[in-house]
Parts: C-alpha cells; structure tokens; sequence
C-alpha cells in the first residue's frame, strides 16, 4: 500500500538496491518501526508509523509513531516527556521496516512503564519463564 | 490472539510486571520480530514469527521465522547459510513483540542481499532520499 507523499515502487531490484526512499504501508496503512539508541544501538521499543507520522518524523526530526490502541497519531514525549530526537532513518530492504536510531530526551526512558527499554524481561531458555534483566 | 503451548494473559499489569511469557499474536497468528547482534546491539532484521517457529526457536536455540511472503515456516539459514544462534530472547513490555539477540554463523550476514544488516540504507534528512551506508 502507497501512500500519499512517498514513492510507490514495485521492481524488486529498484526496491532493494535503489536510491529512492518507498517505505511499504500495510493493508492498514501501518508500518512498523524499531527504535534503538543512536550512541549504543540498545533496542528501545517497537511501534507503527502511519505516512504522517513517519512524514512529521522526517520534517521535525522527532519521533512520531502511530498509536494502534488509541488510534492516534502520537508524538512520542507529548505526555510522557519522553521525546526521541531522531539521529538517523533506516529502511530495510524491502522497505516494509523502519529503524530509527534516536537520542532520548526527558528522563532517557522509552517505556511507559517507567524503564529505558520496553524489552525489560528475558525468557529463560530452560524453564520458559520471563526474568526481569538488571541493568 | 493466544497460541497453543503458549500462556494468554488479558490483565495488563500482569502482562506487564509479570513473569510469565505470553506472546501475543496478531489476528493473522504473526508477532513481530527485531533481530539484533548479540555483541554489539547491531540491529540485523526485522521478521515475523508465528507460534510454531517461537516454539522452534526457543527449543532449539536457532532462529526461525514464519516468511508472509513465502507462507511457510522459515529455519533461518536453510538456504542461505546464514544461520543464527540465539543467545538471549526478550519481549516488550505489552508482549506483543520479540527482541532476538543472536550470533551469526556462515558469513555473518543476515540480509539475503548479502548484506549483514537488512538495514543499508539510510534517509538522506535534507533530501528524503536513500543513501547507502558505509561500513
């Protein structure tokens, strides 16, 4: 799915090797988006972007993402504080999957909960079980 | 979406502070999956997984993904050789996404371009178009 503002392209190899930016919406008009720390790479959280919160990206250099549970457009910080300066965009191959590599503003957190990372819990290969990581 | 094998929680504290591993599917059966270098954070891909390969993965310590293009179960490196070993599997904080970190085997990369990162283009900010990254 296109959308407005972004190129369209359909060749594989134009998709893949070329130089012109065609990020892939899905059936919704979503795509999904990974969020690491510019300085360390530690991922951050994952979200969607609509074609207006990824063009507001592009525009203000801040993260904006779409909310899926509210239905929103959603400028990450605006109740949290917990704004994203955007450092960089990638796209992936197929350009279905955006990476943002941000500076964390506010209190350095991403998560709601409070945490730098919303991937606070590992699961224990032997028991299956989520353990909280220290950090 | 629940999955068999896998625990369905609805109470969001629980899901949240929990430590019990609940992933939650899509209406499709798929979570989304960013894969990541063990060593250095460096983000590799982004796929999906369904129940299966989650099950797979945690069993066997090897990445498998479920390819929406192909439709089929994907054992990462089948193909291509470029295996991964799982050394940690995380989930956020809604459970409704998995941060793989992995070692890579045979040559180290992870994207079918032969790349190691799927992600080799950046957004040029000025421009919005596509640069390749050096590395």
């Amino acid at each position: 799915m296109a959308s407005a503002g972004f190129a369209e392209i359909k060749d594989k190899r134009d998709l893949e090797e070329g130089g012109v930016f065609a990020p892939r919406f899905d059936a919704t008009g979503l795509i999904v988006c990974m969020t690491v720390e510019a300085s360390t790479n530690e991922p951050l959280m994952l979200a969607y972007m609509n074609a207006e919160s990824l063009r507001l990206t592009l525009e203000t250099r801040i993260a904006h993402y779409w909310s899926r549970s509210r239905n929103a457009l959603w400028r990450k910080g605006d109740t949290s504080g917990q704004t994203q300066r955007v450092v960089d965009i990638r796209v992936d191959c197929d350009q279905d999957a955006i990476l943002l590599r941000v500076e964390a503003g506010g209190d350095g957190g991403a998560c709601h909960t409070g945490r730098k990372s919303c991937f606070y819990r590992a699961v224990d290969l032997a028991t299956g079980a989520l353990k909280f990581i220290d950090r």
